[in-house]
């Protein structure tokens, strides 16, 4: 397995032609505040789960332009040679935070934030967006088809439907951080810890004379546990009956079949009923085919007998919304003197106007139940009284207020880099998927909704609302 | 730039499981005949756009396990020693058919075609139908937009909303392949030549005091063309009036400005009138903000004055059917004399049942008008006489014939790899691209419609309708 990637080119032409402009401009080291953010929940859920973060952290430490790359841009003839020679020095110095992944997310807050100089700032914008996006959409799909799934097993099972080899692997990174038991994908095993595991496909039942003499091989080469693959000619028909006289001849008594097509309710219910009359209880059954958190649901509400599900390409590309939608966007700028000017994007929708300045997030925990009641954001020099009773009021709509008490507020966002030194303790995979169950189970279940989930509380401090009132007051 | 991975672990664990299998049982060197097809077109399309071979390509030129991998399976327990240290030798010494990228493909058809020992054979499904479903899909999407454009510049903007960073640059790649002009991103143009373009983000407006003294500013770098975002603010108020006044002081009459939000079709019409009132008739208008065919084509309608499209999400993960579903079948294996015995994959879904057997396609152009008049499917050694008219009959309703006559029958897949050797010429991305834009042209109009397009023939020899008949009939 090689691996090696620098990633330092995939971004945007733009941010190498702004790069450019700053630096001929004098701009080059203005300090920029960034945060990256997101509008709104795929799939109408009530919380995404961030995911993607050490990506990210792996991108700022190789960030470094080669003397290829700067012989490319040369040949663009857009840029200084000045910037060009800059480039080959190029290093991240600036400063970072950001949510752990695995923590659940909520539009508009900040998940991560930049503090560097412009060039710098603008130039990993692209980058940061896409890992982020990318392993946030996955492991938020992947939490709803494993809520949906009620305690039994889900496998990711997508990676020939993948959107490129880093949708096989990362995918199936985000959607083991968000709850998935494990994936088909060997190299996402080999490189993340991802528990690969796999069975048999058609052509193995194709290859042999038939069926059952490929079950009977099959159950010798791996007598633990195998899973047979039961719907190549007939699932009740052939299959299970082939796959009871390979299980029962093997003295077999732990293993699973798979059904892959058809009525998945139904065959299982047949299928668990045929193997528990030959006395075969341990044995499990596996479904699989254009599966996702619906389907799953459905499923269990009719009855199938499914032990653990395979989910494929509604999983691996989230097939029912692709697209995480967050974005970068300038919240102040320092002026010579260091002092911080908030900055805005207005937009005609309400919605899009950004919360400017640089900020932090709180998450209220309240204290007789843990469940998370609200996500409190304020400019970062604020100091909460959080001993006091806090009044909540809906950014959007000032008049509803809320007055919250005995709760514990815990800051959202982790310093990561600081003056370009990484500061993090990136946990293992395995503290973050448990850090993420934690997490979702501090949800209540309106949140968790799959149809018109509770809005989730992300409130904004008095002095944070009136900057960004300020901002907007001279266009109004 | 970095990018060298060798992708061989990159298979779903029961390649391996299934490998091991037949190593153990004597199968391994059983000569196995597999096909690539796919079923539905995305979006109801008429026909896709093959694409992904480049990548297929150096898969299999880098196929092999290193020693690190050959632990990792070790580490499982699940492997026979002497099937690991077989893997330490494992290359491919098969052969593989396969369609040229940007050809256009049709449903059932094979558009690659795999001869090998049954573990090689076996091993490379994930990776082969990662690399063709990912690349064909966007390459699908991208033809579909390029043609809504109706000559229009589209450039491919997605980067930051791609499934992972292969999906941004593969992506790219298969975009341009299939028409669109280039891509914002510079690794994809570094990496494939998919010329890069960039220019301004929003944030670049904000860095400085005011619109105008920003575009000042970026016209001063970039006096060649700038292009000028304007609707930071206000597009109609603020973006153009001060685009114009920045433009005219510099005394440009070549660039353009970007729209990114808003109703284009009114704002770009607006524009356009105030633009040419100024004397800046060189001066184009280029929209982005969630663009695809549909938007595209409406825009036309309505009279926008667009020059060029930007297409990012939609493009990049083609939103709207984000899966290519693209299969890989066994149709035969050789016994031990090396005769071939085909297989078929029964379904109760009539259009799931496999095409038997080992087989070569062509496409029959009508001498008289140079359009496709349907695809021929055959057993390989079959060698159709082309001089006579040419009886077609639909595969699932064989009573509906047509005779066709006086066409090039033309052969649509390649030989790429013989015995493990590659043996094919890849074409540069522009002769790909080129191939393509002639291809599609030679489809009628009634293939190419977005909506309830005509059912291209794919239609069957004779001698392959009988032996898939006789192979379903036990089962009838």
């Amino acid at each position: 397995m090689r691996h090696d990637v620098n990633y330092t080119m995939l971004a945007d032409f733009y941010e190498l032609t702004m790069g450019n402009g700053y630096f001929q401009t004098g701009l080059k080291d203005r300090v920029c505040y960034f945060d990256v953010f997101f509008r709104n929940v795929p799939d109408g859920g009530g919380f995404a789960i961030a995911a993607g973060l050490e990506q990210v952290i792996q991108y700022i430490q190789n960030l470094r332009f080669d003397q290829e790359d700067v012989e490319y841009l040369r040949s663009k003839g857009l840029f200084g040679e000045d910037f060009l020679q800059f480039l080959l020095d190029f290093r991240f110095t600036g400063d970072i935070w950001a949510v752990p992944e695995g923590t659940p997310i909520f539009p508009r807050e900040p998940i991560l934030i930049v503090r560097a100089p412009a060039i710098q700032a603008q130039f990993i914008e692209t980058y940061l967006l896409l890992a982020l996006n990318h392993q946030s959409l996955i492991a938020t799909k992947s939490n709803r088809i494993v809520r949906a799934a009620e305690g039994r097993a889900v496998s990711e099972f997508g990676s020939r439907r993948a959107q490129g080899a880093e949708g096989a692997l990362l995918g199936a990174r985000a959607s083991y951080i968000a709850g998935a038991g494990g994936t088909a994908c060997a190299m996402a095993d080999q490189m993340f810890h991802t528990p690969a595991t796999g069975t048999m496909a058609h052509s193995w039942v194709q290859m042999f004379p038939d069926e059952y003499t490929a079950f009977r091989t099959y159950c010798q080469v791996y007598p633990e546990a195998p899973t047979l693959l039961v719907d190549t000619y007939s699932v009740l028909k052939s299959g299970v009956p082939n796959a009871i006289r390979a299980f029962r001849e093997g003295g077999l008594t732990r293993g699973a079949i798979r059904i892959d097509s058809g009525d998945l309710a139904y065959l299982s219910r047949q299928a668990r009923k045929m193997l528990d009359e030959a006395g075969l209880e341990g044995i499990k059954i596996i479904a699989s085919n254009s599966l996702d958190e619906y389907l799953i649901r459905d499923l269990i509400t009719q009855g199938a007998r499914i032990d653990g599900f395979g989910v494929g390409e509604r999983l691996i590309t989230s097939k029912s919304e692709p697209v995480f939608g967050g974005v970068y966007k300038l919240a102040a700028i320092e002026d010579e003197q260091g002092r911080i000017i908030p900055k805005i994007k207005i937009s005609e929708n309400p919605a899009k106007v950004t919360l400017p300045h640089f900020k932090k997030v709180y998450r209220l925990f309240e204290n007789a139940t843990g469940k998370a009641m609200a996500d409190y954001v304020c400019l970062y020099q604020e100091q909460p009284d959080f001993s006091q009773p806090l009044e909540l009021f809906d950014p959007d709509a000032t008049w509803k207020r809320k007055t919250v008490r005995d709760f514990t507020p815990v800051p959202l966002l982790c310093p990561i880099f600081q003056g370009g030194r990484l500061v993090y303790q990136q946990p293992s995979i395995q503290e973050i998927r448990a850090y993420c169950v934690r997490q979702v189970d501090s949800l209540w279940d309106e949140v968790k909704r799959f149809e018109n989930p509770h809005n989730y509380y992300v409130d904004l401090s008095q002095a944070l609302w009136d900057v960004r009132d300020q901002l907007l007051i001279p266009r109004r």
